[in-house]
């Protein structure tokens, strides 16, 4: 077993450990964003991932208008914003990544008040900040982060529930993620199976023949020479585009990570036969039709969908698709990434990769310096 | 000539038309936006791509908060943020995007003062709005968006110089961006070069030979199979993610916009031979040094980087470079656009492919009927 393999496995006890942890930081997020007219994202990577979930999550749960920040606004042009009222949030999981820990900084010599959601405790984002939500996510040690992400998506939710009303749904849903994505766990074999599908293993088109050993094949599976579309929409957004980060990071694919809107927007011209598109959805909410839509759109155009979640209309609409969990849309993305993670690691492997060392990549990514890693 | 050709070439007139018809709103900008605390750009497609633009040109240049906003918050999640003390600047070509109207009309009913930016006068969108900003394009019979999208950014630069302070710097610049964008219309015959390189037509690696005829080879350059990536940091990042919208739309390639920082924090392990990346930069301000160092980058890890813009030293790290306009870097993305307008242009041509009228897309993309053009 790989240790990403191994990480996935540890997520429902990470997301438990850190939902005890944080639970009781309700009160003090509650009192520090009081008056808080807008709550500001500052990460990068996968972290700004889990910050497009935690911005939706503000404004569709809590009621407070959201936007993700672009830190070079504060490393490189020092912007002179006023930031009276605002929540900034900065995320990173090793709490060192500095332009992220100097973009905190700025908010708050700007005049916001500052969350840090870190797995470092003790870390230079978590010293800095007016309240650390640390993550107990335990040590990570493939390089792409799985648990590391879970477990700040738990944070998020722990500070929407403590910006928003009392909602014991939510409050109740939210006690039950870690059994969800136990329960994703067991797709693991359908997640192997679709990666072998995707690596071209198993051919899904007719009268094709091949004969490389899939090890021999190199970074690039047959079918995935044009790379690989993923979409979602509304909160599962932030899930597609920690997938196709995933599938770039650890696969080598130019995955893009799109939004249902800007998907049929434009570049559903590039899905082709030669480009599938994983659609992930959550199992209910407003935008599950929009998705299942897409992907018969998709398939209208001979191109090949893929599905991660959603209900049974949506999995019909997909040439295949791994189930997603039995949680409410706005805590769904807490488990529906799981199976993708799954599907990532099984598909490195398929192409002869090492998932736990990508090459270029190492665990704390400084901006600056390029050429460092 | 193509249609496109010719609208890219239309444009230092669309612009300078576009600036002598809203100069005269700045007052009426400047009261409506006097007390706005937080600037919210909403648009999809291109639009999001000048809406970008607007965003880092409101913090950095009038020093106001801004950000983007997601459409589907208000159309689909009916979301109840308190948008007291905002301005919602809703942007579409047409005017008559149903989402982007339906967007207006939610911030507008969440307390939000609104502006239109459009070319659609008398559109939808331009009557909702509390104040429309009527871009003077022309009508744009390509596909692919060109002076339109440039007489945007025209308009909010407009937008951004009566949030600000007083800055006849600035105004004199804005007054010379006409003559800078038909300055770059020189570059065509370099653009052309560059995209044979890109296509393959003209090989720069060594020992490779070819025999197909351009037109033979379809949808794919045979360098291009792994797609493009196209980066820029700070204001230049709307350019990066415009083009790369292009690219997929009018020559079908999996092209990848992504920030600076982004592509760093991981996806520059898909850089490899096969996927040359495009990157955009003033010729000024901070973020310049950090896109040389990346283009140096991308040549270390043995990727082909290909630039626009930016200085010599910038363009010396790239293997082919065109030039970029002699603006400051506030005002740069209204003409360092136009050469890689001209680049993805004689790009599509030389991949046999028909750049006004790309498949699969039509003028007023409606986001939830993705079926239906």
């Amino acid at each position: 077993m790989t240790i990403m393999a191994a990480e996935i496995a540890q997520q429902p006890e990470a997301v438990a450990h850190t939902l005890d942890a944080l639970r009781p930081a309700r009160a003090e997020l509650a009192r520090l964003g009081a008056d808080a007219r807008h709550v500001l994202f500052l990460a990068r990577g996968s972290s700004d991932n889990a910050a497009t979930y935690g911005r939706y999550l503000c404004e569709v749960h809590a009621g407070r208008a959201a936007s993700l920040g672009a830190p070079s606004l504060a490393t490189h042009y020092q912007a002179r914003t006023d930031l009276d009222g605002v929540l900034a949030v900065a995320l990173s999981q090793s709490g060192e990544t500095e332009e992220i820990v100097a973009a905190l900084r700025w908010a708050a010599g700007r005049g916001a008040r500052t969350v840090a959601v870190t797995n470092g405790a003790g870390s230079a984002l978590a010293t800095a900040a007016d309240v650390a939500l640390v993550t107990v996510a335990g040590s990570e040690r493939a390089v792409p982060a799985t648990k590391t992400y879970t477990t700040q998506l738990a944070a998020l939710a722990v500070l929407a529930s403590a910006l928003g009303q009392a909602d014991p749904g939510f409050d109740a849903a939210l006690d039950r993620t870690p059994a969800a994505i136990a329960a994703m766990l067991d797709t693991s074999p359908a997640a192997a199976d679709l990666a072998a599908q995707l690596a071209g293993q198993a051919p899904d088109r007719p009268g094709e023949s091949r004969s490389e050993a899939p090890g021999q094949r190199g970074a690039e599976g047959q079918h995935l020479n044009g790379g690989m579309v993923v979409s979602g929409r509304g909160l599962a957004y932030s899930t597609a585009l920690e997938l196709a980060l995933k599938l770039e990071e650890t696969c080598y694919l130019p995955a893009i990570g799109l939004s249902h809107a800007d998907l049929v927007h434009g570049p559903i011209a590039v899905l082709g036969p030669g480009t599938p598109a994983l659609l992930v959805a959550a199992g209910d909410g407003p935008v599950l039709p929009g998705m299942t839509d897409l992907a018969l759109a998709v398939g209208r155009r001979g191109g090949r969908a893929y599905g991660i979640g959603g209900d049974s209309a949506f999995r019909a609409a997909c040439l295949a698709a791994l189930p997603g969990p039995d949680l409410p849309e706005t805590l769904a993305p807490l488990a529906l990434v799981v199976p993708g993670q799954l599907l990532v690691e099984a598909l490195a492997r398929q192409l002869g990769l090492d998932p736990d060392r990508p090459r270029g990549l190492t665990k704390v990514t400084q901006t600056d310096n390029p050429g460092a890693g």
